[in-house]
Parts: structure tokens; C-alpha cells; sequence
């Protein structure tokens, strides 16, 4: 048993946090006060010098330019990233694109993936993922309602998605459809891939969350499909397979998610530190008051602790594989959800006005974050698939 | 002792409330989807039935057509209209305007009354109050920088204020400035009647919160004061008197915050519930889970103590005055502003994603109500001024 | 509304006050080192005490020299009592006596008043109830093993019941027994005066709670009925009518309770601010600490809200009956016991390891209160009870 | 970085929980009917079987018999024997004759180690260690009042402590007296052996926690020191060097702790889930209820989160020294004790009116572990110390 991490690593970790914070962090105001498609240009810039420090793109598959690293290591660099809300796009780590990639790579055609997948690895477009439907409870992904029904030289898909998260300005959408209506319950679905300029393929709207709809990369949208055609090769992986690509896609999907977390609570954490140690109140600084101090002492305590957690449900998933490590991946989701949430009002409180404010990127994590304890399995799913494995056995 | 609301009372309560559910409620996506300004025709068409209906600014002096309710009552009647965040406006008793007709009325002359107050209470304009500095910590309202000076034929301010709420597209503003700087330290403010399209008051911008600035009633705005001259007769009350005439508009202020809060909670729960009970999961609906069952009923419990303990305060007040009540004032701040995040939160993940979204009230509150445990004295300074009183005695 | 406690009974409650600081307070650490029955002469003439100052027994029926107080007095009288672990039983008022004299008294024959009530009343003697069986989920007492079987000249009982507070040492114990095994769920179970000498009715053992199993009233006893013979008399009240007079006895019951525990929160925060006071840390004492002011301020916010709430509940039993409060008085036995818990445990960490000895009464009730989350139904049991109701209109 | 435990350590770790199993947790019931001095002998002859399997004894340095287990490895082996309050006791690792053991044997002489090591070591004689006093605020142990004052052939104690563990039943006292008052802060005090037998040695009382005594192994004593007269030789290490050894016995003792902690959260845990899996509701078990699948989820998330921070401190502590570990020994002190503690309620809850009795171990532990937020730092004071150290960097 070692915590340690080696020190090369921690070499790497520490150039993309300088990266970071010279690159990345100065960008945050202008998001909040431009949007997305105004910054583009900047962010390009700041990939470029990821790119340059040999940084870009680590969690590709090796073959493709990714830099080979083990679970845990990932899991430490999104952990760095997930300090910004620009840190896995600009390091090239965003989802759904890094999801999407590796779908594509797994399974797609050579035909697939020139047309779609090399320009995604490059950075030159953007891609989403159209799965939840708002007719649909999230919690069980294997009740959809979208069809795609094949044809002579095609498919055509009809249905209704939300949550496709940054649809708005990508080129593509993988789209899971029931192409096995009478199939086993986890063998209806197919997955494919759709230009999102093809006819019939209607973007409703960005979905407003907290007051506005947000843009492009930083948006989610609800999309209807009206007799959308797509060739025969436009299936992506094997028919029925839908289900199962998406459950391996989610896999390591939930350890970067969790380790992102812990960089915004980490973020958070040094925000309610920054601003204690600095805020005045006549008669000394916010970080004198024994109740910050206790705050800042909880939330670090909080996050090792969840951090350690973390990467042993990596490393065991890097020993006995995901299926193992079924129950420690969903207690980190919900432990890791709760904890970044608490961490982010204690920072929001200790600002005080000023926390609500787009000043610091903490409304942002206030706000946007909190849907971390709702998708991808809300925690009440989440824990009763912990509780259920640990009652298996004492049940007569 | 008697807990129980006089049947005429609750008659004005549930007319109060059906105004809300046919003519505010209807509104409140539009506020969402188009802002303020684009819907500020419906609002004034809604205020014209609460005026039908002889419900319009009930919180007015009865010299001005208020209602000339009890405080208690007050607090039962904003319950009701907190229930959207349009309510208040639409009944006449918005913050800031109610207080700052209150204060008119009590201190202004006859010649301020005509101009301000008058178009104020007939609901033909809108107004605003600058207090809080971005350089001063809002937990002590007596350290201020903002001056007045007085010149031969008037006053000349300077300053910079920030958070003055629905500044923006409001007539005028009425501003705490240091007019005698070697004065005791509640002495040295006095209030200014200052138009907003005088001279050097520069709206530098609507605070951008949670990732936009809003607009009109529904914004915050920083401003600034460049050599503003202003009149002699702009000097609202007695020189040196601001802090003064400001602590006696707070003191009712916190319990009508109280009361809309828990209106708050209680739409929260009522979203709650409307979500559990139709909800599908496909063998049950949301209200069949446990967990959703305990939040119900912890957020029922929760909010009824906190009403009665508010309205107790109230009575307190009524009886023994603001000063009498110091300590019950501050414990319901804390009380209140706690449990009701708490009820909101909870609704949010009963909700799932629809409830980070604007196709419910709900994340509005999540995020724009988050400030109730900052503004106006955040948690920590209240819990001082009831700790301090418990203690008091008890020291050697 | 009136949140007043009229000048008289305010002066009762300040006179009960001074005779529980004088002549209670100062038996409580012989309580924990000597045990009840040494304390038993102490204990009595504490007592004499209370009868002189006219103020033994308020809570009996006025014809039994009862101070006939509305359930909302009687509240307020309990929570002044529920200071100390001794004070109901000093001042007459201690359970299950209390609520067995309510219901000798509606249900009684005049055989069985004047051999049982008339001693209880005089506090000559002690009683108990037994309806907790060890076999069946308390949460639902319709569920019961205990049988009665008629014979020619009486009845014979046959069972195991425990959790029968004060049984060491009572005089007699009202027993609910199945009589009619057929009937529909709530009628079949019947009450029976039972001697505890009688023949047959073992005293298994005073069960071990915490450490130890108590003595005389301070105890909680595991019984067993063999073939325990009694008179046809000792049917208490009609047959199949066993679980309505429990539920009648209940009642009332609950809001005692819950006032009691907010006696009991009150006297932990006095304790808890008493520590602070005086506890020297070398540069001051913990009352300067800020986390011990937050959680004395907490606790204040928490108990008054909850001691409005549960007269609130009294009130409208008073008004309208225990059905129509039956969700308000659920919902106040969650919240306060959680509460109270809550300003107990706080009292103990400020105590320090102090807090963990006898050398303060918090010890007790950190153990001996914890039950208060689990008699008379679970804190989900109550819940449950709310949130159907709230959630009965709400289903399609 | 790798979090597997090898093999042959897993296999060490499975042979003490089946040792704990089948020897110890049978004894549980008899502690707390019968005591510690009746229930000896079977204590003796499980430790016996532990001997038998060598598995006695492994937190012994490794002179002395001990495994030479890393202090990771140590961690492990102390949370399955903490799950039952007699573990450490059987497996011969408890408090405070461990860390006695170790002073002893890296400051004794060797008469001191003939005398007192040898028989601690094999078990024939029981030790205490005097340091906290009534007087003083145990949150600052370098302040003392007991003197040890120098005399022409030894030295004489005067003095008072409490909470000296385990002392009734005990030989001899490693005691902490003040023989430098002139001193460096961390310089006055000196540690004595001190026979518990000898003149002026009074033993005022076990300290009476939660309503009794305890008595032996299991229990605190209040003691003190009328001039009593030791020898020179009874000085165990340099003078002055008392407050340095007993931050060294502290070091590695809070690692244990914590891990003994978690082995009470786990115990509790799996309580929770018996008693669920097999507690009929009539329609299902007490498993089937969702509130109860969430406390079972919540405690294993939190229960692995904290285990993975605690070995990661000692990690740390293995390869950079308790100096540098300082913060995270800090910050899993609390964040392990609150857990724990908040495991157990849970359990208790499950439980029902059992988890009062003493028919589980969860109502011992609920009261006797209590105090883990507040022996050897109260939760503020090592919260204290982590905002401490993260503030350093960031104030002006």
C-alpha cells in the first residue's frame, strides 16, 4: 500500500496547474460577462499553450496523442482541471467530446472515424450526446422513447432529448435510439451518429437553467427529431449495443466527474481562504473568526477524505475492473457530490455579497454544480444501489 | 394565549392568495424567459386587479391607503405574496419602495412628499436605496465612505455604493452619505433624495449574479457619485439622523423578509409535493419513496415552527417594541433564511433536472434567495447579537 | 393572535420555577450516585414542598385537585419541570402514573378508583402500563401477543411486554391484552388492572440501558404474564376498547412530552452558556469563541421555534381536537426531539469531558433522552404521518 | 500509488476478525452484566487463543515480541479489533498500556524495564497514565498543576488528576509532574513511575460516566498526589523531557484511534444491516425502507472515505514523520470521530427501543465513545490547527 504520487507525475501535475492558472483562470471573467462564443478565440489560444507544454488531450486513447495515463493519474489531473469551469475544454478533456472520442475510437468505422473523429481529437469541432429525454426519469436510462427505424438504404429517427449538454455549435450528436423495441431491456437501444445539420434534427432551445440558456459549449439543449434520415453507416457501434457502450462510457465517465468535483471544491476552498485571509473588518481579518476557521478545517478534511476515496475506487477499478467496483463508484458519486456542494456554500458564505456575484467563479459552481447530486443517477439511486449489495447477503 | 388567524383575516389571506395564483403566477416564466422590462405591461395590468380588489399596498400607512394591519398580519400577507417572486410587486409592498415610502412619509417635507412620495405610492414610479459599500464590510452599516458636503446653495456627494437594489429604471435614490465625519459613530450619516439622472451619477453597471445582471426591479446595481449636487431641501430627515431613520425601516423590513421567505419554503414544498405525487417511475410515482416522504415532512415541520416563532417575534414587537425584541428578531433571521434553503434545496432534487431549470420557479429561489443568509446582517452576526444576550448575565 | 402568557400564570410558572431550583435541582447527583430508592425520603419531601406551594398535581382531572390549566398551561408547566430528569415526578405530573390516573378516572368503576386512583392520586403508590411487546415493532401497537382469556370468574393473561417504565416497584399495572382475536385491528385488544404481585406476573428484569438497568421509577422493566388470574373487574373500560383509551391517553401525552424535551433543551443550553461563562481558557473564557456562540445562538433559535410550534399544536387541540391537530402534533414530536438532541449534544462538547460525567445532569440526558427519537413512534413513523396527509390531495 | 492490502496481510487481518468473532464478541453481553473484574478470567483465556494464534501483542516494538507491522498495517489490524470494546484489550494493544509499553521502552532503565516492561509486556499487571487535570483545560496539556519536587533521595508528588484510565486495578501510574515551573512551555514537566500503591496515592473515585462508575480496565479514575514520596529511579526519562515523550506516545496513538473508531463505525454499520435485513414490519423488513437503505449507504460511503484518509496519514507519517503529517493527523481526528459517532446513531435508530438496551453493543458505544470528539483535542482545537496551518500561506 503507497499514497505516494511519483514525483514525475507530480511534475505533470504541477505544469498544468501553472497552466492553469496563467492561462486558464484569467479567461473565467470574460465567460461570465461574453459567453462562450465570444471567448472561443482566447480559449483557442490557451489550448495552443497546452498543446505547446505537451499537455493536450491526456485522457485520448494513446493511439491517438493521449498521454497513456493510468486511471488514478487521470483522476489527479481532472482534479487540477476541474478547478475552472474552462479547465477540461481547454486542456482537451471536455465532455461530451473525451467521452465521444472514445466511443468513436472503440467502435466506429474508418470511414467514422476520419469524418468525425479526427477533426473531434484536433479540436476543430465539438460533438454532444443526446441520451436523456425529458418524458423519461434519468435515473433509468434504459427507458427511451426516441425510434430509429431502419429503411432500405437507412435509418429514421424520431424522438425528443434535453440535456444535450453543449449541442449547441457542435457538429454531430450521438444519439441513442430503440432500433429493438421487443428486445431484452438493456439491448433495445443503438447508438449513431447524427450531423447536427441534418434535416429534421430541431434545436428547441438552450435550456434556461437559473435564468438564462447559456451558449455553445456552455449550454444544454432540448432537440426533437422529426423523420430524421441517416445513411445505414451512421450506426455506431453493433445494433442493440447502445446500452452497453454507454454504460462503459460512463465507467470512467464518474471517476473524472468526482475528481473534477474535487478540484471545484478545492477551488472553493482556496477562494474561502483568500478571501478570509484578506477581508477586513476593522478590528482584524474574516480568517480571525473561529467559525470561517472551522469551515476552512472541515472542508479540508472533507476533501482528503473524499479525494483518498476516489482514487481507491480507481485504483480498484484499474485491478478487478468497473463490475468490481460497482458500489465504491456510486458511493463516491454521492459522497463527492455533497461534499463539493457543502464546500462551495461555506466559500459562497465566507464571501459574502460578494459570493453571489460573478466577481468569483463561485455563483458559477453555486449554481451550475448543483446538479451534480441529480444527473447521472441521482444520489437516492445512487445509494440504493450501495444498500442493496451491502443487504444482499444479511437478507434471509 | 391564542394562536388561532380571526376569520376576516383569513378571508383577506385567501383572497390574497387566489390574486396570486390567477394573476402573478401566470407571469412569472415570462419574467424568466423575456425579464423585467418586456414584462413590467402585465405586471401593472395584474396590479390593477390587486387594486380591484382593494388588496394593493396594504403595507402603506393608512394615511396613504394601506391596510392598517397589525405587524403580525403584515407578516401572514407577505407569506402569501412570497410565494413568487413577483408577488410582492404586484401587491405595492416591493422592497425597497415600501420602506422608502415609509420613510418619506414619516420624515420628508411636504414639498418631498408631492414629488417623490406621492407618484411612489400611486405605483407611477420606482425607487432605490444606497447603502451598502463595496469597500465597507455590510455588517457594520456605520463605517461608511460615501460623502456629502454642504456648499452654499446645497449638498455635493461622492461615493460608491453598490447592491442598490432596482436601481436600475427607478426615479430616484435615497442615499446614506457622511455629512458629519467627527460625529459619534451613529451620528455622522444623513440621508439624500438624489434623482438618477442627476449629474455624476454614474450606474456603473447591474451586478451580474449567478451569471447575469437581470434588469429594472430585478437587479442590483453598483453606482457611483461624482460631485453630485444636490439641493438643500434633498436632505432627508434630521442632519446626522441616516443611521437612525435606517435602523426603524430595518426593524419591520426583517420580519416581512422572514415571512416572504417562508412564503418562499412553502412554494418550494408545495413544488415539491405537486412533483412527488405525479412524477412517474414507471411502478410508483416520486411520493412512494421514502426519502421524499422525510423531506415533505421535515420541510412541513420546519416551516411551521419557523411561522409561528416569526409571528411571536412579531407579537413581541407589537408589544415591547423593535428594541424589546432585538434578540427574537436576529434568531429568526438565521432560523428562517437556514430552513428555507434547506426546503429549497430539497425541492430541487425532488424535481431532478427540471429543477435547475426556469420551467420552475425553483431554481430562481436556489440562487437569487441564497443571499437571505448574507443580506442584511449575514447568519454569523446575528447569532453574535443572541449569543451576546444569553451571555450577558452569565459572565463573572 | 396573542403570543402573551397572561401575568398570572406567569407568576405560577416562576413559583414552579423557584421550587424546582430549590428543592429538586440540588437531588439530582444524588439520583445518579445513590439510585431512586435511597432518594425516595429526599424525593418526598420535595413533594410536601410543592403541595404547600398549592402546586402538586396540576395535570390531574379538577375533580381529583387538579389546577384545571388548558392543555397549553399545562405545556408550559412541563417544559419548567422537564429541567430535571426528577421534576415531573416531584410535581406529580410524572408518566405513566399521570395518564394512568386520566384514564382510571374516565374509565374506572368506583371499585377500582377507590382501590387504585385514590392512592396514585395521593402519591402513596406507583403504577405502570405495559403495552410494548419485544415480539412486535412498537411502531404499530395494534399488533399485539399479549392474550386475555375469559374464564368463568375472570380472566387469565399470558405474555412478554417490556419497555414497562416504572414497573419496579408499582403497586399495579394497566395491561393491554388481546380480548377479542377476531375484531377488526383496532378493537381487539382490551385494558386490565394487574397487581403486580399477582400470581404469575414476572418481573424478568429491569432492562439494561446504557450501563445499567435503573431502579424503582427510574427503570424500564422486560415482564412476562403466566396464567395471571384476575377478577372479572379488572377489565379497565369497555372490551375491544384497549386501543382507543391508549390513543386517548396518547394525546395529550405527546405535547407533555414534547414540552418536557424543550425543559430538558432549555436546561442544556443554561448549562451550555453557564460553561462558557465561567470556563477559563487562559487568555479568556469559551464563551469568547465564536463556534460556542454559534451553537448557544443555534439552540436558542431552535428551542423557542419549537416551543411556539408545539403550543401552536396544544391550540389547536384546544380549539378543534386531537384528530384535526393530528399532523401538528406528529410533526412536533420529530422536530423537538430532534432538537432537543441536538442542544444536548452541543452542551456536551462544550462541557468538555466534564460533560461526559455525572458531575452535570447533560450525561443523563445525552443517554436517557435518546429514546425520545423512538417511543412513542419513530421520528418515520411521524414523518410518514405528515407527509400522507400533505400528500393525499396532491395524487391523481 | 497502490491501495490493495498484500495478501499474507489480508490473511493476518482475517485470522483477528475470526479470533474477534469467536473469543471476544461472546464476552460483550458479561461486560456489561457482570463487569470487568468478574469477566477477567474469560478475558484472559481469549487472550489465550490470540497468543496461540501470534497474533498477541502486535503493537509491541518488535524486542519485545511485537509483528513489526508498519503503521498502516497497525491501522488495519486496530479497526477490526475495534469493533468490539474488549478487542484491543484481548489482542493486547489497549490504551494506555501500549503506549506505555512504548516509553517504557524507549526511556526506561533497565530496572525500570525489569520491574514494570516486563510484566506490562506479558500481561500480568495493568498500567495508567496521569496527565489530563480537573483544574485545566485539557485542550492544553502544557499547562499542569501537579509539582514533583526534588529532594535529597528522591522526589515527592503533589498533585491532582482525572480521566487517568483504567488506574483501579492497576499497578503503577506513569505520571505527568511539573519539575521545571521556571521552564520553556514545553520544558516544565517530567514523567514519573509511580507504584499505585504508594503512600499519599489516593484514588478519589471512578469518575461515574453516563450513570455508573465502571470499574477496572473500564474505567477513569479521579486521583491524587499528598506528598508522595518515589524514588530517583522513579524519573522515566530526562527531566523535562515529559510534555516531548508524551507528543511522541500521542503520535502514532491517534492513527490507532481513529482506526479503532472505524471499526466501531463498521460494527455499528453491520448491526444496522441485521437488524434491517431481519426486523419484520409485518409487510417486508425494516431493509425494504428507503430511509433506512440511505443511513446504509451514507455510513459505508463515509466509513471508506474516512479509513482511505486515515491510511493515507499514515502514509505519509511512514515516509515523512508525524511532523510533517501534523495537519492530516489533525484532520481525521475529527473528521473520524463525528462519523463514527454519527454511524452509531443510525444504528441505534434501526435498532428501535434495542439500541437503548444493552443487548447490542451499539448503546455502550453510543454513550462511551462520545467522548472521542473531545479527549485528546476537542474537535475545535484540531480544526483550529488545519485553518491554522492553511491560512499561514495566505495571510498578509
Amino acid at each position: 500500500m503507497d499514497f505516494s504520487i511519483p514525483g514525475p507525475f507530480q511534475q505533470k501535475l504541477a505544469s498544468c496547474r501553472t497552466l492553469l492558472d496563467e492561462h486558464v483562470l484569467p479567461l473565467e471573467p470574460r465567460l461570465f460577462s461574453e459567453g462562450y462564443f465570444k471567448l472561443q478565440p482566447a480559449l483557442d489560444k490557451a489550448r495552443d499553450a497546452v498543446r505547446v507544454a505537451g499537455l493536450y488531450g491526456p485522457v485520448f486513447p494513446p493511439e491517438l496523442g493521449g498521454a497513456g495515463l493510468s486511471l488514478k493519474e487521470l483522476g489527479l489531473l481532472s482534479k487540477v482541471m476541474g478547478r475552472s469551469p474552462l479547465g477540461h475544454y481547454v486542456f482537451g478533456c471536455q465532455a461530451p467530446d473525451a467521452g465521444n472520442i472514445e466511443v468513436l475510437h472503440e467502435h466506429g468505422t474508418d470511414a467514422q472515424k476520419e469524418q468525425y473523429l479526427a477533426p473531434l481529437v484536433r479540436g476543430d469541432i465539438r460533438s454532444c450526446f443526446c441520451m436523456t429525454e425529458p418524458d423519461n426519469a434519468g435515473s433509468n436510462p434504459t427507458v427511451l422513447s426516441t425510434t430509429a427505424d431502419e429503411t432500405d438504404d437507412g435509418w429514421v429517427l424520431n424522438g425528443h432529448k434535453w440535456f444535450s449538454t453543449a449541442h449547441d455549435g457542435s457538429r454531430f450528436a450521438i444519439v441513442m435510439a430503440v432500433t429493438e423495441p421487443e428486445g431484452p431491456r438493456h439491448g433495445r437501444a443503438s447508438m449513431f451518429i447524427v450531423p447536427t445539420d441534418a434535416d429534421g434534427f430541431e434545436h428547441v432551445r438552450n435550456i434556461p437553467l437559473f435564468g438564462h440558456g447559456g451558449e455553445g459549449f456552455f449550454s444544454h439543449s432540448e432537440v426533437k427529431f422529426h423523420d430524421v434520415k441517416v445513411p445505414k453507416d451512421a450506426l455506431l457501434g453493433p445494433r442493440g449495443a447502445g446500452f452497453l457502450i454507454a454504460q462503459q462510457r460512463l465507467g470512467p465517465g464518474r471517476i473524472h466527474h468526482c475528481m473534477r468535483w474535487l478540484g471545484i471544491a478545492e477551488r472553493a476552498l482556496d477562494l474561502m481562504i483568500e478571501r478570509a485571509a484578506t477581508r477586513s473588518l476593522g478590528d482584524g481579518v474574516l480568517a480571525d473568526k473561529q467559525q470561517v476557521q472551522m469551515w476552512i478545517a472541515e472542508s479540508k478534511a472533507e476533501i482528503d477524505a473524499a479525494t483518498w476515496s476516489v482514487l481507491a475506487a480507481a485504483d480498484k477499478v484499474e485491478r478487478e475492473g468497473f463490475r468490481a467496483a460497482r458500489v465504491e463508484i456510486s458511493a463516491i458519486k454521492y459522497l463527492v457530490a455533497n461534499i463539493m456542494l457543502g464546500v462551495v456554500d461555506r466559500a459562497v458564505q465566507v464571501q459574502g455579497a460578494r459570493g453571489l456575484t460573478d466577481d468569483t467563479v463561485l455563483a458559477f459552481f453555486y449554481a451550475h454544480e448543483r446538479g451534480a447530486r441529480i444527473y447521472d443517477g441521482p444520489d437516492e439511486v445512487h445509494k440504493l444501489v450501495v444498500a442493496k449489495s451491502l443487504l444482499k447477503g444479511a437478507r434471509a
